[in-house]
């Protein structure tokens, strides 16, 4: 029995979860669902969107499914998503970037950077202090080598130009990637967010601090026909996440025309995460399939409903 | 009499602002030139990439023409443009980013945020201090309003969701759009990036803090066919800036194939400053014209040199 947390969260998280759900169910029968409930909608019903009692039902999965949570910038309102990385120790977000001519992976930096939370108030300023470790640098570096040395190389994404804390960042990188045998390179942020649009092709392993490596892969889903495509992976040493790039999206929130790729997808970086690379592959065919055949949501031009484009997926299985 | 300082700075600086300035010559024969030398090749030779003189002497300028400076990561060197944006308090960066059915302008906040230059270290950890002020925040949010009033609306770029130092930034641009009358949306800056490459049509003027200014416009440079298009303006209160947005780009700098644009389209926002309404629309048709031919620089497929575009352009003139 393999036990999987189920995350719906807010939003379309309602509506895709439930599609990759059923997708893995299906290559799965051994998979064990088990509902969480955390988020927004929670804390407007009970005061609380997620506690110590909902991070220890996660922590006794073998793996999580994750939807997507709505955050407002209220500023009595702590991210759940965020609560979580740090609660689990999910130090890399993996996203993957693929499409015509280019296989890219994004790794970003979870845990630290400018999400350490710490922040105040001073006279007529506000302060969010970015912080970069080299504890917290070195396993993230040591994570995107090990894939890097699976595939080409390496490209470290930084501002190290201004930031001296990416200085840091970037030794520490060097120096694993040295140490593996990594052919690598630097690029600045802002040029990186130009380049991948340009030459995709170019680029293979990103490692990159945290809120950069949030930027970098929503512009980067763009090469992917936009977010409703791009899944992650929130991986720690103890710990495994699984949710789609895209937010909780309360504009098209209960009209069954979210698109759940990037949510099946996810589920296919859950397979592979316990090496069942047979299935990945099976359900990543069966969306390819379901794809060439025009059946596609609204966001890729298509018509079809979301439980509907399951039900095809499905029917490839 | 009107007096230009000009600043090549380094790398393709030596081959794009020499045709900028001719540009700017030909139609304002009453503009005084001067050179000021500052950058990295300044640094390696003299030991000081700019000094007290330096600013002076820009200070002493009616505007300023600049190219490119190279800004290695040595942490004893400190970045002259950033030097510069702070010693002159330049704290409106405009960029604008213009094409087939958009026409967009980034207007970012230039003197704080992650650029505080608070940083140190303790113990394992690099840390840089996210400074957001109310009085910075203001001023940039009042610049913003002004163009959008005179457009059509203002979109407010921020990661409030996560940074409360962002929370401070929005609620000050809302008070000024609201003051102003002029019509707001707010939106998250990894969303932005993404959403700005699907429907640029549907942004118009876009205000930012300083780094996601800075990877917006970038970003937003990949709609205009790379960063060789886009000009820039760095506004304070006393003093005026223009630069290209791309940088000194040394890979390719000695070889006559920079792309002039960026440079010249710099020149016609320092003549609109002056209110040069008349000249700045005659240079930008020149350029045009000049493409509209076929007249390309090699990132744009072309085979036409930096020189060379140049003498088109002043053809067209
Ligand atoms: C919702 C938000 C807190 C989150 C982040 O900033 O990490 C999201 O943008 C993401 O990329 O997962
Ligand atoms: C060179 C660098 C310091 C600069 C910045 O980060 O502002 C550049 O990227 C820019 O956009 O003008």
């Amino acid at each position: 029995m393999v036990r999987i947390a189920v995350v719906e969260g807010d939003g379309i998280g309602h509506e895709v979860i439930p599609v990759a759900r059923s997708v893995l169910g299906a290559v799965r029968p051994d998979f064990e669902f088990f509902d969480v409930e955390v988020g927004y909608g929670r804390w407007e019903r009970t005061g609380s969107a997620c506690d110590s009692g909902t991070i220890a039902d996660l922590r006794s999965a073998d793996a999580i499914l994750f939807g997507a949570v709505t955050t407002p910038p209220d500023p009595g309102y702590r991210s759940v998503v965020l609560q979580i990385r740090h609660d689990l120790d999910l130090y890399a977000n993996i996203r993957p970037v693929r499409g015509e001519g280019f296989n890219i992976v994004i790794v970003r930096e979870n845990t630290e950077g400018l999400y350490s939370g710490i922040e105040w108030r001073e006279s007529d300023r506000a302060c969010t202090l970015r912080v970069i470790s080299e504890k917290g640098s070195r396993r993230i570096a040591r994570c995107a080598c090990t894939l890097a040395r699976q595939r080409r190389h390496l490209t470290i994404g930084n501002k190290a130009n201004v930031l001296k804390s990416d200085v840091l960042f970037v030794d520490i990188c060097r120096q694993e990637a040295e140490r593996a045998g990594v052919p690598y390179e630097t690029r600045y942020i802002d040029a990186l967010c130009l380049d991948i649009l340009m030459h995709p092709d170019r680029y293979d392993v990103i490692v990159t601090t945290n809120i950069f490596g949030d930027i970098l892969s929503d512009t980067a889903g763009y090469l992917a026909g936009g977010l409703g495509m791009l899944p992650s992976a929130n991986i720690g040493d103890r710990y495994a996440f699984f949710e789609p790039v895209h937010g909780s999206a309360p504009d098209i929130a209960g009209q069954n025309i979210a698109n759940p790729i990037a949510a099946i997808r996810s589920g296919v970086m859950l397979l592979r995460h316990f090496d069942d690379t047979g299935n990945a592959a099976a359900v990543e065919e069966a969306v390819g399939k379901t794809l060439a055949k025009g059946i596609r949501t609204p966001d890729l031009g298509g018509t079809t409903g979301t439980r509907e484009f399951g039900e095809a997926v499905l029917r490839e299985l």
